[in-house]
């Protein structure tokens, strides 16, 4: 049988077959009665080391990952940047070099620089896990998407999906591109044209700078963070203009399915991208899901990027 | 036969009757002996998930809870505030149903505003535990302290306990004042009048802005510390003059029992609200077993809080 | 038999006898190849609780103290100096017996004072790990080298060993003059005349001001890192001069022995005390075993340190 995961590491969805896509939802999948449990424990891991080195802040990231090593078992150290020996001078390549030494089984990493991660992979003897990298990738984090969405529509393929705001800044948009293309939905990027990058199409997203057209009969409607913080340089829109043509309300909602879902990568600016009436609706609104699915989507890519190593050790 | 402890979550003292206050000492008293044996782990909450989410820095109660949570073989997780989402815009409630949907067995919560942890409560799905949100609350010191008066006094009943200092900022005092009137001890309120909140004797407590006769006879001298860092806007004493004044020397302690306890809940002040003198005689000053005691309080908080969540899950 | 190793604390290389450095050496060799298992777990530790309080930042040497005390199966728990009550005040000694108080039985203490680390030790129940005190001893790292040299050269009497650069500021040279000169190494300090501390001699090492002259037929030369941040007042070369004069490059490398072993405690300053192609010359240097070695003398002290407690405990 062909190996379902023929990776050392999981860096980038672009260039991942359907198939393997699927193989790690299905992985995914079976982590979250587990996660219900009282008893979360699957000790698989137990004697591994994993380290979680976030270059740039996050907090429900680093904590996802943190608590997916811990519950399979693995002996979790965090690195972040601001204790970072990168601040003494040191090169990335040998702050990843001194980890590597210290024989990690898997190094989960977080980087401003895009393309930093993929760096980091080819140095070290073993698997990384990409969290994000600038605004190249974030893999699992489209993957907590996809499992979000097949665990409510029951599938991927056909359905239109809708993602919108601030593209241009957006590692989550460019992940979950790949992935529904590859899976066959029909995607959309929906921004002002100031946030929409060049080449979309190039990723398979049909492009819409109209919020209504963009969501005009979606099955699910994404809504990205728009990061000020990033926008060095470029137009800035008021939060309030921002709000008022590109923010998800009640009312714009309308043009999409009755049963459309609603998602949101966190953390929410609220009255910002999304209005609080729709963040909040129970029946559509799947926020919350999915910060269940990324503990259970990080448990199955940390147990299969580690599986080899395992085996090995027997 | 009751339940000894109807709770769901342990937000305040307030509103606790003596045999649940009592409840939680004993079972509190079962865990010193663990915690000096050089073996210290009972894994009852193996499998489980404890967040540590402390949104105002603090060093030795986010310790204590720590230690507590790994000796009961918990997985624990912190967030501290310097990473956190709130940085980023996010909401409170927003941030709680983060941790919320990554299925914690339960959250143990600090935050610099009073009653921002109840909110949270009603918010979540595990039981919550209070570590000190703002003026309100902080209950597993209050429980440590009397565990520690317990254990040297063999009671807390009829005992005399001045509570000293820079009530105004303390849920330290507020905690205690609501345990102690619980347990039927005679509660006193010694404070400069500019640091003496309105309506002590609503709380149980005898007010005395004289530090001699507020401690005369008392059979154990509880010091705040001065909390220099909250004094916005208010008339600040100098640490000298506060000294002089309020200050817990020998010769003032000598207004005290002969064989009174002297407590303070850290990180002492030495020179402004405590002598050194003090702080350090072996016979009187308690301090350090506080400490001790508040590790072996939060085991049993913890253990308590998650009994229904383990016998769900058998 | 005697006790191979009488001390309570790892405080310092100073005063240790040879056979006490080589079963400290000894043990740390067979920890080796469980860190290159994929299970790496020895639960000697299992039910011990380990603190890491780091007054001052570090990234790699946090590191390897919390993954060694991991894999040993401890109960770790990291205190840094950000989130320190020293900033609200409270004392060192104070902060010290708060520790001590939760009844740890291992304390690793990093801390920016010489000295500091050697009176905690005196106030606390518990043994204490000395994880680098100001300009005083970091005696693991001169552990861990010396491990990397034994087992690269299969001895460590009668090497030439020069120490290069940056000695004034560096504990990591103190303890590996007492190290080496214990071992009979013959030691040679190198370094400009304003980064030679008077009485090296004493610490029985030769002192070079020449680079080439220090490092003529030596078995192993160690670069130290230009401590930039520490030189107040002093003077400070500029990072070009200091490179031309006391940096290591393949050329200036000729003097030494063909086979001779680079080494750096890192993190490095690559082009300013090290030429890239020195650092990463696969033969000679042993920049990244050296963090290896780390874990592997880091899991031997906590063994060592504890083996005590745990005998009484049963």
């Amino acid at each position: 049988m062909d190996d379902p995961f023929p990776y050392r590491h999981l860096l980038a969805i672009e260039g991942m077959k359907p198939w393997e896509i699927g193989f790690l939802l299905d992985e995914a999948a079976q982590w979250v009665d587990v996660g219900r449990r009282a008893r979360k424990h699957d000790d698989r891991l137990a004697g591994l080391t994993q380290i979680n080195a976030f270059f740039e802040n996050s907090t429900r990231t680093l904590l996802s990952f943190e608590i997916a090593g811990k519950r399979l078992g693995a002996d979790v150290v965090n690195l972040s940047a601001g204790a970072s020996s990168l601040k003494k001078g040191e090169t990335l390549l040998d702050t990843a070099l001194t980890l590597n030494a210290m024989r990690p089984d898997v190094i989960v990493i977080r980087h401003e620089a895009s393309g930093a991660v993929g760096l980091i992979a080819e140095k070290v003897d073993c698997p990384v896990l990409n969290a994000g990298d600038g605004r190249h990738e974030h893999p699992t984090q489209a993957l907590l998407d996809a499992l979000t969405i097949r665990r409510r529509k029951g599938r991927l393929e056909g359905l239109v999906v809708a993602i919108c705001g601030d593209i241009l800044h957006s590692r989550v948009a460019r992940s979950n591109f790949h992935l529904l293309a590859a899976m066959g939905a029909e995607v959309r990027a929906v921004a002002p044209p100031t946030l929409m990058p060049a080449g979309v199409a190039a990723l398979g997203a049909v492009p819409f700078t109209d919020m209504e057209a963009g969501i005009a009969g979606a099955d699910v409607v994404m809504m990205l963070r728009l990061q000020l913080e990033r926008m060095d340089g470029a137009y800035v829109p008021s939060t309030r203009e921002y709000f008022r043509t590109f923010g998800l309300t009640v009312e714009r909602l309308r043009a999409a399915k009755p049963d459309c879902l609603v998602m949101h990568p966190g953390p929410m600016n609220r009255g910002v991208e999304i209005d609080s009436a729709v963040a909040d609706d129970i029946q559509r609104s799947a926020i919350s899901e999915q910060v269940e699915m990324g503990v259970a989507v990080r448990m199955a890519c940390l147990d299969v990027l580690t599986r080899g190593r395992r085996e090995e050790g027997r």
